[in-house]
């Protein structure tokens, strides 16, 4: 479990199917670890589109009664981290507009690098914005061609925004989903009975039981219509980089993505750290539940005996909203229980997917210590984490990462541990099977596949994630204070 | 208490007091009568406008707390009418947007007539829209104008609208209130120690205590900011045309508006009826509670004693969801307990505000009868209603009102009455003190102050309330369908 | 509106009716003034029986759907005021138990003045209690009772208890009604088709549609079962004792109680008032809504016009719940706003029905002043209450009772108005039509229908309003301290 | 994880402590998977109890808010699980009374075999019921006893109840726990600096920081007041009965109990099916997260690799609501996921804890062979389930039971496996370290250690679990019908 990872966001969309809200709630239950701040469904019954949307779980978020009587068969649905504040509901998505075409639904995943250039030059020609998020941008670009066919116009403004999208669209007669040309998130295509879906990982298609047909391609349109599957390019096709944390961290081990199964992926990683980074040991543990199968993988690889040396309590969930607010609690080990009948005397090899910040695991470190193992060495499935990411994952500035704070030779000191192994970043790529060179890894060696603007660079990270403000705003002149000369006073 | 007509909305603002959202509670609490159905407050700290909004009644719809330790000094409120569906909370206002000039929010109260056609012309110029509220197309237009002052912007936009509009507006610098030229629906200026403040009713500053200073006058834009109220006319002055119907039934019998006290003048409303429709009876009674008013008035001008004949269950408010759904409840004296100890045997004259469907009307006076009334007299406080409004009034379309429906000679038949009194046009004027001739009497008499476009004038009921479509939509090349042979099918 | 007065609980019961729920939700809706603070109904398919309680208004207290499929036949419904603190659900009735008799469920209207005494009798022969109500009390003694006979049983309990006790039991076989010999609160019985009910005001019956067949007798059982009435005395007769605020300030006015007609009987006490503290005077006005018909009494005997001098806000119910905790508001006219318009310059005769601690009624008085009335001339539809009620009104202390606290010749120095006057006790009495001598009003003059025990006279408020404790716990060796000696420590 | 096997209750208590609320509230959180229908807290100031009490998980159960200012330093808490229907709020523990010693709290996990005998004798001594538990019988029994000392009072009326309990009870003295002389559930005691507290499992007393001392001993009961921890034997030593479910399944893996520490008991189990039942296989996979160790252990005694063939949703806990009443969903795979690239032609040994009804062991089956599983080794680490128990496991009845119903030899065939193998009862109990012979092992060889009354075993699981019926009720003359006679018809 990561500290300081947040989750990206997740996506569903179905088209031809009766049941299509059910399997959307569904969907988005399976992929509920990809964000649990927000979760919302559209729906279309062919003539105009209803949405749901809630703060929270899905469970708690989506009220389906809410649906009514309304027969729809088409949804798409998305599951969202959220930055902002409290109960920011308006930036939930799907967000669903009408506009000349008549209405549409988005849901999106990942992060577009030039979103505050697009808007300011969409706010300077009269566009107005109820939210933050990029979504809107692109509602607003589609709104904006003069195109006279919607896919065209879509096609246009997909070559305008620039970063990590994966997109669903809902309109009252079809699905599109799209992904951006260098692939950065996921996005696959499903296949339940006659009609088509997508979705972000392969668990929400196992779930309603459909059939895994592919993933969309980097730079592919698809379109979901009655029985039919259609394709377009709308880009030209790029080297690809697709976001290595993903199999890292993100997504759930039973989850087959970027060609890869999650699982097996991890098992690997585990295999390669033990060939890295041996060391002679008692057991084998993971910190549940992300790096288990990157544990068994060390053992596999180690020959040393896997056992569990964590408890997790299974009512968790990702997060826990802990009763006491505004008091520092000392329950560090509400979400992990550290075993000493496993670990007393030991010398343990323990597993985790990443270090961000370095507190929780450190936190982590010491329960180890306090159930009595006698020697700790600690193996990390990536390598040092020394740039933020403009693409989505919600990585602490440049500041805050660990890897820039504590020099590598003092990290074992740092964390109190007798050894410590970061996979290297050939290692790393060498267990993907197909195109290992398709990755983007610009979170450890800094090499940005897409250019990213030096302003959005510059922004620390506050101001990258609140509320987005024109920089119109800031020089122009705005509302009030000088406008008063026009008034007589009375 | 008139079956079919519902509430208009209630609008409130005030800048420079820290206590803004507290009073902006309170007084969205003492205009509860004019909006049930949603609830909203955005507020300003200088720098950026936050929101909550909710469904409901004003307790059960804002949660203070959501603002959090936000120091607002100048806040707008709306409550809100809505014939929309179930949960629609996207409509909700104070709508909050950012656009060229920054942050700005704005709630409404009237309806505009040309609501359909600006919103396809916005749209056809790429606008996207959220929500169906006249006040989303208020700020498109304000954002598309090319002023650089935002108030002249404002002035601009005004001037393209056309119907009933009180407005409150709210940027990080100011509050602004705006009335329609023709005066249509209500807004008093208030000043509460330094700081000046708005409401649709008197009642509202009342509650928190702040003088009334006066109307915004129709055709007049006002700026409150630090310490000072400025004015500015940014349409040319026409014929006012105040809806009867606020003083009527909508106001509560406390407030003041448009130059008349509204229990006063529902007095003399009572008192001309007595004049114009005398007759031989034992007591007056009122159908609780809009009514009171008029018939101590009809009591003062007859003569007759006045009685408490109609019992109210003072829980109700003005609606109560009735738990057992979907079946036709027969307890039609939920609201109302006709009293036989006052009632039996004697010549009761009954006096209520208005018909228009008939049926509630008819259930009324059916108890009365039950309860033992020897004679009943209906005496109602305005002239028959034969024309549909287009300026917010929820009248129902031309077929529905039973004006059109039962001949004139026919009523007291249809209600089975002893007879029936409507107060005449020239009667209703007569009962105002301040310009007579300023009122929009076209319920009564068809003629309508501001044109009214012929194909909104031809919508049904239902058509004009629902969610707006564009006619774009309906004929251009949409979304879907057509769009299929850009593909290559897979 | 009087200060300082909470209201009774409402009562309500049914037997042999298909929807007895659905009547007994709407009936307890129609007795919300008697009790906001929690609601309750039994129900029994005749096997077994369910209940739903809740804390609040019937409304958010009650969701009927939690009685799911179950069929029943026969409910009881209970609305409660209570002065005990935050969610105290367990005391909400009705209370259900199982015994030896098997099923059965209770509620109570009224208090009992040996409560206490029983309590720790019951408790020193073993019985555990769960709540703090005198139901629970009665219950034990039901059960404790040896009489082979269910009604025989609960005749002799009946008769061990003594103060003020209407009350409603629920078996599967049977719906039982009981009113103390005295008679202090109302209990009326009511046929809808085939079936009996019964109900603590008439409102409730009308609301329902059942016809209203006489008043349970003081001293009497009734039962109803399958078509079937049955009744029973199961005391003596003996001096009547109904509790006069009942008709002066508990019920609704459309009520009938006590053989009087609630709106009726006000409207008397009204003309007694203007009668015993004539003056002269332009308008005559109301506190709404309990003086209303007061007023128009005083009008009726005095000549001088009614008015609307108060506007209510009809969103207040009894009760309103201030969003802002913690800090005094000063909102006083919330609930009421005074009308200049009507005021200014008037001499004014106000109407109330009585005052307990005085501080409502001197803000309202402030009210009026600052509206600008000439002179105020305060008239109370009841005597100075100089004595604390130990048969379930909820009078402050003795000490509390301004009628204590401020000589009567001081009075209209203290409330800053021109004269005051109450009703006297005779005048009080001679408004009653039947059996004008059979009602309690100890609270005027202090001679107390049914004694009271020294002990329970001497309690403050506090004590006897909060978790009974029992004597023994007191004084016995009880639980812990001195027990440790039977441990040996380790 | 088993199906039909539902979790037992949890306890907690601490004494001494001013964040007695808060320790308990975290604690009963990881008991959570002994009880998720219900959760209550009752705490104590030394003068009087109060508690909260709701259903559902303990994050949704219990408001600590609405202990307000309550200042404790003593709490009991209870999660629940729960047979009987909806919304039962009132079997929610701890049960709170008042009686002759004052106020009591208690909590209870287990079941007692004489309970029916024992209600019906106190209903016939006059005692009344509000719960259907067995608590609310030891208070009554604690209620009558005669003894001066109350905790002599207990030891007498532990004395009279027969089967499992642990107990724990909060006066505003003290805290007092107990169990059975059997021993059959837990209960621990631990320090947390100068307080003492008791849990039903370690994990609590770890997550609160607490070290733990010891367990409670069968028949002793311990009390914990300020600083000091008394102990008492109240029965004589009798063969130990713990139930090796509690080992087997109930407890968390990083708890202790019974001497044994779960995660490396099951492992042993794990080890020693793997002697009893050794096969030629490629994986060892485990249904999660209860079988995990016992899984890790098959793969340490076989030498077969460890691997993760399912992936459980760890959004789900033990139960989820499927939003979608009344249809059958066929989302089987919304828990666990099996991996196809794990599983694809393998053999593969699968390690389960228990079979009750076999329904959900035989969908788990299906999901691996279609995962693609070569050959399925279904190994479980318990014997066959032939008898029901009565001590608080909620098995089915014995005709539910599959292995009443699949003859041992025709398993494989049922599930369609490969080999089927159960740990033997000598294999079972060869893995306690401790006294082997002292564990309950009635459900497999039917040898009950405390007699059960033939009418408890003759019921049905229906009945057993229902609201509990006095026998005297269906006999003896009850209320109702034949009373009538006592009654003149009016």
């Amino acid at each position: 479990m990561s500290d300081g990872i947040k989750e990206a966001c997740g996506l569903f969309g179905i088209y031809g199917n009766p049941q299509a809200v059910k399997h959307a709630y569904y969907s988005l239950y399976a992929l509920q670890h990809r964000g649990e701040e927000g979760a919302g469904i559209a729906a279309t019954d062919g003539r105009t589109i209803r949405d749901i949307r809630g703060m929270g779980q899905v469970s708690e978020a989506l009220t389906l009664e809410d649906f009514g009587a309304f027969e729809s068969h088409a949804a798409i649905g998305h599951v969202r981290y959220s930055t902002a504040g409290a109960s920011d509901i308006t930036n939930v998505q799907p967000i669903v507009v009408q506009y000349s075409r008549g209405e549409i639904a988005v849901a999106h995943n990942g992060n577009l690098v030039n979103a505050r250039i697009l808007r300011s030059k969409l706010e300077s020609k009269g566009s107005i914005f109820r939210t933050s998020t990029d979504s809107e941008i692109i509602l607003h670009l589609l709104a904006s061609s003069c195109q006279v066919n919607w896919l065209d116009a879509l096609a246009n403004s997909l070559n305008e925004i620039k970063g990590a999208f994966s997109l669903v669209f809902l309109t009252p007669d079809e699905v599109v989903g799209v992904r951006d040309p260098q692939g950065f998130r996921p996005l696959i295509i499903g296949k339940l009975g006659d009609s088509y879906c997508l979705a972000s990982e392969t668990c929400a298609l196992d779930l309603i039981g459909a059939e895994v047909l592919r993933e969309v391609e980097p730079g592919e349109m698809v379109s979901l219509s009655k029985g039919s599957l259609a394709s377009r390019r709308y880009a030209p096709p790029t080297r690809h980089a697709r976001c290595i944390f993903e199999l890292i961290y993100f997504a759930r081990a039973d989850s087959s993505l970027f060609g890869e199964h999650v699982h097996l992926f991890r098992e690997r990683l585990g295999q390669k750290l033990a060939e890295e980074h041996a060391v002679d040991a008692d057991v084998v543990i993971a910190v549940p539940h992300s790096a288990t199968s990157a544990a068994i993988g060390y053992h596999q690889g180690s020959g040393i005996p896997f056992e569990q040396g964590f408890i997790a309590n299974t009512y968790m969930g990702r997060t826990f909203i802990q009763p006491f607010q505004g008091q520092r609690t000392r329950y560090v080990n509400i979400k992990l229980n550290a075993v000493p009948q496993v670990l007393k005397g030991r010398k343990v090899v323990v597993v985790d997917d990443s270090i961000v910040r370095g507190t929780t695991t450190a936190s982590k470190m010491r329960l180890l210590r306090k159930a009595g193992a006698k020697e700790i060495h600690l193996r990390i499935t990536c390598p040092r984490l020394y740039h933020p990411c403009f693409y989505g994952v919600d990585f602490q500035s440049k500041e805050e990462l660990i890897a820039n704070k504590v020099p590598a030779d003092n990290m074992t000191e740092f964390f109190e541990v007798d050894s410590i192994g970061f996979l290297s970043i050939d290692g790393l790529r060498s267990c993907a099977r197909c195109e290992p060179e398709g990755f983007c890894t610009a979170c450890f060696d800094g090499k940005y596949p897409v250019p990213v603007p030096i302003n959005v660079r510059q922004m620390s990270f506050e101001e990258s994630h609140g509320r987005m403000v024109s920089p119109l705003l800031r020089k122009a002149p705005a509302h009030g204070s000088e406008a008063a000369h026009n008034y007589a006073p009375r």
